[in-house]
């Protein structure tokens, strides 16, 4: 089952405007909060995002922040995102009919590593639900804080945007197989 | 069914030593390669453990590390390690019937939030096989690199004993209600 909804889920950047229940999407929080954190913590926070203009502010700032990150990507980075059609343009943070802002308390141990476990949790239980999401993190987040009233002892660690996908074509996994990562004992030892 | 999962999964400290099937372990490791990652580089690298002895000098070294890290930790995180019977004794290492290294491409960009996505993954699906983990990351991990030949481009992100639960009562989830985390459209704006 997880293998199963592991290999269906996509990174999705086009949502369909069909409403999305917000029930749906506290019930994918709460199921973010199962996630271990150091010291059990639990270091997060997010924000339920559903008003248009500031969805809008939001991806101002984003693709401001974005460009930067574009003109000054390497080669193959820059490659790989052409080839992917990934611009500055970030429609989908008004597009999907709810963003969800996942922030952590920084001073906490581990409060990265925590925040990540459960934005996969998340992530899951939004393939679990038929709805679709990106892990997007715009390249510098800082812009957020004082836009969202959000504390400085706060970083935004992700932007969750959630809805319905309007992907044209059904993108292949794309993943080197499972032997290329795996070693026994020793680093470089393949054994698969 | 993410739910159940998620709220079922205890970080376990103590294992059996009934045996565990590596083809598991390896089908747990797929699971976690289906993660998404920036720029779909795929990051990760994962090194199973199961010779004794070099379990026992991973053990070794972490326990070094972890006891400069106790010594030094800020006094609530002492007492919370305190109550929680943690100690720089690192015992798991060397119960687990399986370690799990997972190291990642440090040049990469994401390469940590990848990482910790596909960790989260792995947890989820060991689980699912009816079988505990934990998310141990010692203190300092540099000590790893030239003992299990990683190279230095890799950092060694966490390590995961896998086995047979031996917990000897089950734990509460202890986890605060959802309510406490969840803001809308503004920070401190709590509204479930």
């Amino acid at each position: 089952m997880m293998k199963k909804l592991a290999m269906k889920r996509r990174s999705t950047r086009t949502y369909k405007n069909n409403p999305v229940k917000i029930s749906d999407i506290i019930e994918v929080i709460e199921v973010g909060t199962y996630a271990p954190s150091g010291a059990n913590v639990q270091p997060w926070r997010f924000m339920i995002i559903d008003d248009k203009s500031v969805k809008m502010t939001i991806r101002q700032g984003a693709e401001k922040a974005d460009q930067k990150f574009h003109r000054e990507a390497p080669e193959w980075l820059r490659n790989w995102l052409k080839d992917h059609n990934i611009t500055p343009e970030k429609r989908f943070l008004t597009e999907a009919p709810f963003l969800v802002v996942v922030m952590a308390l920084k001073s906490m141990p581990y409060w990265l590593e925590s925040t990540w476990i459960s934005i996969a949790y998340m992530i899951l239980t939004i393939e679990e639900k038929g709805l679709s999401s990106l892990t997007y993190t715009p390249s510098q987040t800082d812009f957020l804080n004082p836009l969202l009233d959000i504390p400085k002892d706060y970083n935004v660690v992700t932007i969750l945007p959630i809805g319905f996908s309007n992907e044209k074509s059904e993108s292949k996994p794309m993943r080197k197989n499972v032997a290329q990562f795996v070693f026994k004992n020793k680093f470089g030892e393949e054994f698969l």
